[in-house]
């Protein structure tokens, strides 16, 4: 059976980033959950979470987080599943201390870090990750990557046939 | 019984940061244990101790860590009795990742920090909350007051005497 | 009696950051007075405030300042209690000014540093320290945190039941 | 038969770096491949292997580059086996160039980022991707948790005897 | 003839930006073409365009990328022509991620940096390249230094006047 | 005669950030000149306002410029009146390039440096040059210091009544 | 009589930055003293000096703090002399902590800023301050600058010849 | 006659980071002058070299200064040749002062950065825009380009030989 990729939240507010996760794990079909887990508020079942995930089903577990993001890290502890991290921007420091919280990881527990806000490419990170034994979500990463190029020609042949002076 | 004052450091390493703190606890007479517990590499050690420092006589707990500093965090997750964080400086960043990562902290679990490298401030943080119910220590609190404010006095009688041109 | 929390502002805009520590205050009936003052236009009424502060009954300073945030440092300069610094964003530097001008304190002055804007983790930090001598507080603590944790749930209940696709 | 990690540096410099990613592919036993390539100039070179990457047996690909690093993004461009970034700190900007420029990848082309000079966890990273489909390695890793726990509590046990006042 | 300018932007989302350099090489009537090409998403594409771009009779390529912006690198990988990087601010980091990857560049592979989202500076910088051997070129950029004095001094005579009080 | 302040634009789009300045000159009758000069489009300009500012009777000169902000440190290389810089914040960086930029000078040519968008300090600390020889005007920086602290005083009043809740 | 320099340093480990300001002091003949005045250890002390400043014949006030540099704020709360700020750098963050808490000065409280140690520009400032009222300085400033100059034009004589291959 | 290149640094203190630029220079048989000119000690000297650049045979500038770093935007307010910045590092700030005060130019005035102490690229890329119309240095050019990566080639060769595991 497929493995699972938990999509973690510290709070519910990190939601409308992390929907940009949810919409490719969609489209490579990819079975998830998707949870509200505070390292800080609710530190205990966050641990057990990720202890139990691997006997879960679970191959991959996507961490999202804003300011002092402990989230990645406390997963990380529990597990020896891969955990990737994703930094939410908030208020103030325009995300860099999410990013330096989440990725600035001390030896042994490491936590795989995308781009501030960058839950696409944490759940696309999550397929890579799967399609290493899943041949059929190898071939749909093969074709997302041939579509992007496609469709970044047809931007290219708008933009330059609008635009050539010569 | 006075509380006690817990001093976790996240690794071995930061002890020479660390024993900037114990000095002061020293100094104040205040007593104390030493822990090294990791917030990743033993978190349930961590949680535990977090989680039964209050009934084990613990006042106060400091907490050093540097890089992705979630020490402080993860205590403070699993007590409410104040948690002091010190940024420790590693190799990159010159400590700013260790201070976002300990101050940056949510709505709702607070760990009170100073500055990089400041575990001395720490440790008087930590006389000064214990003092609120101890007027012995808060009489050896306005005492080093006065002593700092003598030791300043008697450098600037040396330095304005060698310098002064008029 | 119970020890009262005096709140400082540096300037009467700091107000709506400053709203953030009352309510949490007023969750814990906890005794406040609220002041602007400011390190730079009012010195000598800052620093008479501090110096008085104890006997007069307050247990816990907090102070918000944005910019050159000195505030938290001048008044921990006059009075040995516990001051707990909170940095307010203004419109350039996205709140790093005040954030290193709160946290980063000579060795002997500490300043109890919270999170940038982080007003109600200052307010519960006071009242974690006064609950070291405060057994009804400590309760209140110990619930906030059930509450918090129950909120979470709910939260995570909520949202894993509707995007759960396995 | 069990698949390749990738080990490529930007530059010889690098080096000292890598070995400490070396140094744990070694102890999990894993096969891998130790290439200099650069994305500015090798860019074709660079192109190729990771273009031929998945069918020459390679799993995952670890890179480490300094400054501009564009070289994990250049080598993800061009496969769409996971690459993980380790940012090598140089003379300047202490990382944060290196980081930022690892980190940052737009959507479709992650670079799972590890730590500034982080290459130890980049391999237990790769080792925690294979794992997924590999028990026995699977098995290494929830040993050196053990592992790293019990050095840990070794380390506590030593410095808490040696420094405890009460 | 003349050489042509080639000004790729990694996305379409950075046309708003682009367009400032196009309004000035029509200023200068230099001929150009404008493309969208990613180093990630169509690297070969922009291998490709950077090989040949000598031989298709461009003299300056312009780059114009955001977060890790790695087009200006990879381009300049594949050409000995003169490639100018604008990096471009997006929604985190405030355009340093931008700036640093793109200025960062390794020995023997430069990339000739403006501002961020400083597009007429990259296509007056290439007007300025050209016109090392292009005298009419050469006259229209001093024509345009003394036109940016004139508008200069028109404002300063009218706020001058305004605002003077003695 | 009184000395005049000139008041330096880098770009007519400051102005609504310098205006700061100009309302305090105003407020102590402290004659002014309004340039809009360019460090970069009409330096000699600049240069030839600098060299001959002194004998047309200027004490001080302030300097407003964005981004990388030369012109305070271009003025002062002219002249040996003080020169105050005020960085402008511009749509990047938050201020920080005008910030360092503007203070950052080297040895033998200082630039007095206010806060971003600090335009009212600058004004303040002209005021204050000038009031060295000036005792009418210092008079008034005295009551301005009083009308300050009065100021603050009154705004406490009101708000320690409206939120006092003991 | 000639209006003195205070040189305030809030420890006396500034001391050998402090001294690059008493060597231009001493060349321009401008009296001075010198003292280590804390605005944390020794508040009172330093309030007090900053009020009486004027009436004891200051002119100008230098004030040298590193990390969270209250100092030159502190003192010009309390006077309406110039205060001219050298931030300095200490152990962390480069210098950033000490130029933000120094010039990101309130409204009606000006600090003027130097660069990080840039304490022989702050003496130079302070003399061009005391020069709007001085000739004599003014004289000795008009030939520090040709000397500066002149100075350079041996340096460059001596590069320019050694290097030149054309 | 081959157009000269002008190596002009800010201070003879950056000489050490210059002789990078002038070992690329010499290889490509690139005749250039050396000088030391201050944007702020012999302004009109370098407004002078500038503004005689053109007609005294240079076809670029390269510049080189540390802090507030003005060199190159004060040398490129004088002339229309293409003016390539070099960041120095100094003792403070890591380089981030120099590198943001020469790249973020405003509108009208591009002045070309590289990296921080990249002089060795500026070199290069001045030669890359005298190539624009020089079919030898092309050559020159183009041949490095080969010879670099037939370096990488043979350290790859010997690394990956030293290293594999399979």
């Amino acid at each position: 059976m497929a493995k699972k990729v938990a999509v973690i939240m510290g709070s519910d507010s990190d939601l409308p980033i992390v929907k940009g996760a949810l919409a490719e794990l969609d489209r490579f079909q990819i079975p998830y959950e998707v949870h509200v887990m505070s390292a800080h508020r609710t530190p205990t079942l966050a641990a057990e979470f990720a202890e139990n995930a691997k006997k879960n089903g679970f191959g991959v577990i996507l961490s999202a987080a804003g300011k002092a993001a402990h989230l990645g890290g406390v997963l990380a502890a529990h597990t020896t599943l891969p955990v990737i991290g994703i930094p939410v921007k908030s208020s103030t420091l325009d995300g860099l201390d999410a990013l330096l919280a989440t990725v600035q990881m001390p030896k042994g527990i490491p936590v795989a870090t995308v781009a501030i806000d960058g839950a696409a490419n944490a759940a696309i990170l999550a397929a890579q990750m799967l399609a290493l034994s899943d041949a059929d979500l190898d071939a749909k990463l093969e074709q997302m990557k041939l579509d992007m190029e496609q469709s970044v020609k047809e931007k290219d042949a708008k933009i330059s046939a609008e635009f050539k002076t010569c």
